[in-house]
């Protein structure tokens, strides 16, 4: 395909958000806002971050933009823009090309967003940066530093599922779970479950990228606070404990990616926390306790004792990355 | 060096930007505006659109930052943020990793703007990804499809040094032009002098990143209306053409990467531009008039006779990017 034919069809012909001042085809791009905005940047590297051998492209751009979008859910944000820069390897087909941006328009459909700017340049491995804009009614962000002594620890979802279905891909027995596959694939980020919960006074909030184990202790850190996480009460799917018996609790507190929200609320707003996610249709768990503490840690309680959980995340298929 | 050691180095003390509400360091970054929000990217592979062979790190930060801002400087923004995806080869040393946030840093506290996120992770080949966001008062936005008919033309600075200067680092003779050479590396992008031009009613302004044959091509276009250039109005620094004397004329329309700005102005509005153009010591050269057309096209009008100048752009060491 042309080049120019292959933009024209990525390009938008219409803007979702309502906020598009000037789109795309000049020098940059213009949007207006009256509430705050929340900006976040994830870079994908083939081999590194993700394999073609594992994910068709669709999936890739999928899961990509769903990491984004993760991460303004975890800051109480609506999504609202993204933008993609792209280091493209001469393999890529014009399908494979399209599939991907297709796969990035499944989610951001979803989630009314808008395409608003980007690149494609040529490279000799691919890489995929995306970054991506939400809207936050003002002082009404949610962070890691607002955990408080007393507050109780929730998590959405089931825990693990997303390197369940990495196994399942990498090592394919005779059988594959469906389920565990897809949710590797196709996660959900909660955005519309953080964004709709702003009725509460305070609330923290953490995405799991990396499992549980690291987002915690981020928590606590940032807080100052010690969690107490009960072992027995972090949700594992019956597929992932049916299918990976042996692995399914370490995974679930540090297998990452499954983009669920990991926070702490007042106990008085637990009921509110609980009436949204019903809305929604959305599982949600209380797995603990915030206490005050002078080293910030997190704490796991089972029925053969307490352990101190350690930030160890997820490392299988994906190096560690910096961010700021 | 440790790894969280080199990113302390590097995350900010400080924020220039008062509307910054929370800065790095939790799952995304939030700002507030009262103006409208410029948003843009810029994706450089190493071989392709720069090289260490030809420039240190230090000039690779300063010069890929530069890019974005020549952007945002023409959509008439004032710069405020950046971040910066990189994808890093393993030759590179802490030392080279610092040299380029300090050729950023260098750029950015010219600008007042500020580091607000990022990802640094490995691969194969390095990648540099910035995006960057400006404010603009509202309606203010300097577009290409602003240019009218009796429109007069301008340009700032020189054209072609960048080529120039390239062609200084590729192919040393006995001596070399520091001027030429430091055009290359450091571009210096007229966004205060856009930025403060808000008393204009009407600017068409695009940067000069591919040569003035491409941007005034896309202005035409943009516009639909017909340029007319004076080739030998169009500026040249003495440097450039003692130099290059068979090359000057042809870099300067095509040469790319300068960075200066090619704009359009009603003529009532010629006095006001050129105050602040002395204001802030830059080099302003009206170079051509625009008038109505049902054909978009660019004249190139010299002694010799009137030819349309095609939309030829910066190839050497550069491959076409695809840009939304």
């Amino acid at each position: 395909m042309e080049e120019f034919e292959l933009i024209r069809k990525i390009i938008p012909t219409y803007y979702r958000q309502p906020s598009v001042v000037k789109g795309v085809g000049d020098d940059a791009f213009v949007f207006r806002s009256s509430e705050d905005i929340v900006f976040t940047t994830d870079t994908m590297v083939e081999e590194v971050h993700f394999s073609r051998k594992t994910m068709d492209t669709h999936a890739v751009g999928y899961r990509a933009l769903a990491a984004n979008v993760s991460d303004l859910a975890a800051m109480g944000s609506r999504p609202a823009f993204y933008s993609v820069s792209l280091v493209l390897t001469p393999d890529w087909t014009d399908e494979e090309i399209l599939a991907l941006y297709d796969g990035m328009e499944q989610l951001a459909e979803k989630h009314s967003m808008d395409l608003v700017g980007g690149d494609t340049v040529s490279g000799s491995q691919t890489v995929v940066a995306i970054t991506a804009h939400g809207y936050l009614p003002p002082d009404k962000g949610r962070y890691r530093s607002d955990a408080e002594d007393g507050d109780v620890i929730f998590v959405t979802g089931t825990l693990g599922d997303s390197r369940g279905g990495l196994e399942e891909l990498m090592n394919p027995g005779e059988s594959v779970s469906g389920h565990l596959i897809a949710r590797h694939r196709y996660p959900e980020p909660k955005a519309e479950f953080a964004a709709g919960l702003t009725s509460l006074s305070r609330l923290c909030l953490n995405d799991i990228s990396d499992g549980i184990a690291s987002e915690a202790n981020e928590i606590a850190t940032a807080s100052g606070v010690r969690l107490h996480l009960q072992k027995e009460k972090v949700p594992v799917s019956e597929e992932l404990r049916n299918r990976y018996p042996d692995q399914a609790g370490e995974w679930a507190l540090s297998g990452g990616e499954d983009f669920e929200l990991l926070g702490t609320v007042a106990p008085g707003e637990k009921e509110a926390l609980l009436e949204k996610a019903r809305e929604l249709d959305i599982r949600l768990t209380f797995i603990g306790t915030v206490s005050a503490s002078d080293l910030p840690e997190v704490l796991l309680h089972s029925p053969q004792g307490t352990e101190t959980l350690q930030p160890t995340g997820y490392t299988h298929l994906k190096e560690r990355r910096k961010r700021l």
